[in-house]
């Protein structure tokens, strides 16, 4: 059975190695509140698909704040609610080469955004949300989180109030949207207000480990018992997070990891072995794109040891 | 046992519902001489793990050129032969939603190609084989090939000289990355020459699902016994097939299919379902991002019927 | 003397051709109070150098909101009382092919605007003038253009309520800019606020002829006797206007034309004839890059008939 | 009378101004015959518009090649022969903010080049040419010259040589241009041919005076009493010349010396002063965008001294 394969010291052993690597990122600074994160943390939480079985390492207990792993439940959430249909009349889903800030092929391509991890993308997501469910938005997607974890998560007030500070590209981007009739649902205020009061939710990586194994078991959670996702927007969200969950790193994790993943400029990252098992990782410092160095090689070491893209080893 | 779940009566009702939306497509007419294919064509041929058991239906005996499938050998075999960082100091891994044949980026960005599946990048992968094969690199590829499928493909004289024909395109680009010192490793005719040929290569779709059963027996061919590739060369392959391998419409085929795949424009899919079988699909009819109409909606349907992404289902 | 080529029936032809071809424009409707100008209104002022001589045809008395000219009065401003290195470290003086808002070359290209005629330049002079003279910028701006024209020019509030509800083009242009330190030196609300009141003022076409009259003369004024602009300003602004004055219509106006020129989206295009006169024009409809249809076909013929451009006619 | 104003004192001061700031300027290396021209020539030639007197100084003598001044003769050649029509319908008439060689607008915005001075414009051109003068096109241009000069050019066949030899950034422009059906009218091959051909004249600065002549008098020779343009061709040209004619440089050069110019990368720049003079200068270091910069200097000066943006200097 595969939860055999997987024990404290393999985890151990890829703690070691990786923290040895976050030396080399640099923990995001172009929001003040994040910059103040240790770069020595690390965690990496993994639960077995189908049992449940939580197998964790470092700090666990430390919080920190999703960033754009939360863009995992607008847009699961609004297709789930709203169908595919609506989501993607006004988002595409192809990757780019281009960072998760960029704004320039919306001009020069299309004004639909080219998929809902881009920051483009996640604010019309989030316009769409605000649009069907108002003043209840937040607390609806904190609901919809317990459903996954068991325990609804909480605003960080200080990241929340640094980034909307900071928050000018983010501005620039849903003004742009805003100018293309029809496409931004809700106005350009509620919009942001929604899309960084997600991002400053704040997890842990056994959180995100629970979110992945949602994925990872087709839209059932081994923890709450409950089905927040169907199999429909279970296949969605991984084909997104594979080609597109860590920006312009995506075709690098892919090669790297192998498997779906998205990551955060916190340094966090939700990675789903399908069938085998839901992981979180976390490590402030970042690589050039915006992505835990020391993270992405845990999940690296990790997806090698378990095999976890499954190919058939012949002898 | 994965293989007891696929049989006849699969394969017949994905080749009804598949050969039924292919009229929706248009073969390509760019090459004149692919406009001669006829539309209705339609093949879909599995290999098994390990066993190399082959399940397939439709015509199944045509052949066709693999076109942008050949992408894989060439990459394969430089990775193979000449080391990662040889390869990857002149191409990048990151899909972008351009189309096959764009050059903007390497004005815009990066003198750099995004990865080795748009046409920039595999033309610079065929210069790194030239200058290092000269005259044979040719007959080395194709002997290369036969170690996944145990023949020799051959060339198809008109499509190659119908292609030389109409390469302005692809001319454009080479010259482009020639005006880059150190970029192309070889003249701009002879990796153009190379990079025409191995489009023009003949396969069945039973030969590409051998190549993919190699990917997805981690390097070893079920059929042969050969290993034509190493881990590292199968992991880097299927992660850019998953993220880069439909052009500027692999997000959606990672969203509906789930798995690596690699498109031609001659009609031809290569599919990787990790662990459990290499996948081949023919039928002439492109959407408008040149990927096969009924080919894509053939692995979709195959994909769900055998739950190919490997999700655990609980009840 | 030049004067005595310019007479009354002069203007009367060019009214009645120039009148025919504003049927064939459109009335600009992105700014609804705009769209309730008579496409009708036609008026043409010309005041010729030194001599300060009106001449004028058509709707005269109409009032119009400057729009986009008015660019010339607050790069003017800047100039004269900040200097050219201040304002040329944060704005380029080169001509692009794309529209007046376009976003994208700040991403691709540069963060700096090509040229203070664009939109996103524009922003960044008004946020110099902001940041020096603070609440009484829109003021002093309005002072220095009765040195030009001898009357104070009045904000038209309904057009300026109007842009600013429907200014989210700019908004993204202001929030983009400000995510690079140190371009913009005020906030984004108050230099928009500028903007969009400069473009909001108030003006005839012989207020347009007027200002162009100092340009034609060098610098100062034939009405009011004051010196409003030094020769090095007149200089740089009249290689802006002939480059960049009609957005990206300003290769055809150079060649129709053949003059210093600078359009608004309300119809109007202020021109100059150096050494020979200034000149205003007005007419809503406007072509598909935003230039008054009308206005531009009486600039060419004005040049035509009065050999404006000054080539020496040798027989 | 204008031809009093200027004199030898006011040539030689110039000469010994702009000569000291040629040191910071860097001879045209990418076409490596270029690279070995002297970086301390220079020459400075003016003709009196009506009264074709020549004034000059430094080393009139020496021959250069024309480059991109040459584009002004294959422009209007087309334009005369053709029509307005037939050469505007494959090459539009507006600046770019894009290096000389920039292919993406091509590809990002319209197939169709954004006007006939930058190279991609320059080639659709010269298919023309070819299309219609088949082998006589060469030889055509330059006894068309003649009608400008008296003298018929000469091709430096070493230049022509060297350039054919590095000619990749043009070949990619010229089979870009080519995938678009209809744009280009003959062979890649021979629309080059001819482009680098006419690169390849030799001239003095004499020789690039009496064109600019030309354009100053409206469309006559003053020496060869011939009629070589169209008053409507004289417009035309210097409409692209003053907006477009030093490239991205040529915002900069409307402003420093607001007379319509065109420059070639071996350091010549033609310039017309209409209904003054025609002048050509030479100095081979250039700046940043490929513009001679001594010779930009040295206009910048004669525009000053001599007025020759023609604006009335009130006391």
């Amino acid at each position: 059975m595969f939860s055999e394969q997987i024990d404290q010291s393999i985890l151990k052993e890829i703690y070691d190695k990786a923290i040895s690597v976050s030396d080399f990122g640099k923990v995001a600074t172009y929001i003040p509140e994040l910059s103040l994160m240790s770069p020595n943390l690390f965690s990496l939480s993994c639960v077995i698909a189908g049992s449940g079985e939580i197998i964790q390492t470092g700090d666990a207990d430390t919080y920190f704040t999703m960033q754009s792993i939360s863009k995992i439940l607008s847009l699961s959430y609004a297709i789930e609610k709203f169908g595919m249909d609506k989501v993607f009349k006004s988002v595409d889903m192809e990757p780019t080469a281009d960072s998760f800030n960029s704004l320039m092929r919306l001009e020069m391509a299309s004004p639909i955004p080219a998929n809902p991890f881009m920051n483009a993308g996640a604010i019309v997501i989030c316009s769409i949300l605000q649009k069907e469910l108002g003043r209840e938005s937040f607390n609806e997607i904190t609901n919809f989180c317990e459903l996954f974890t068991g325990t609804k998560p909480k605003l960080n007030q200080k990241v929340f109030n640094s980034e909307m500070s900071t928050a000018d590209r983010n501005k620039s981007l849903a003004y742009f949207l805003n100018s293309t009739p029809g496409l931004l649902m809700d106005s350009v205020e509620n919009s942001l207000d929604l899309y960084i009061k997600l991002c400053s939710l704040e997890c842990t990586t056994l959180d995100l480990a629970k979110i992945a194994d949602v994925l990872s078991c087709g839209g059932k959670s081994s923890f709450t018992g409950k089905y927040p996702l169907s199999f429909e927007t279970v296949k969605t969200i991984m084909g997104i997070m594979i080609t597109c969950g860590l920006y312009n790193g995506s075709g690098e994790c892919a090669v790297r990891v192998g498997i779906p993943a998205k990551s955060g400029v916190s340094g966090g990252i939700l990675a789903v072995a399908p069938g085998k098992m839901g992981i979180g990782v976390f490590s402030p410092p970042l690589d050039s794109k915006g992505n835990s160095l020391a993270g992405l090689y845990a999940l690296e070491m990790l997806s090698d040891k378990l095999n976890l893209r499954g190919v058939k080893i012949l002898d």
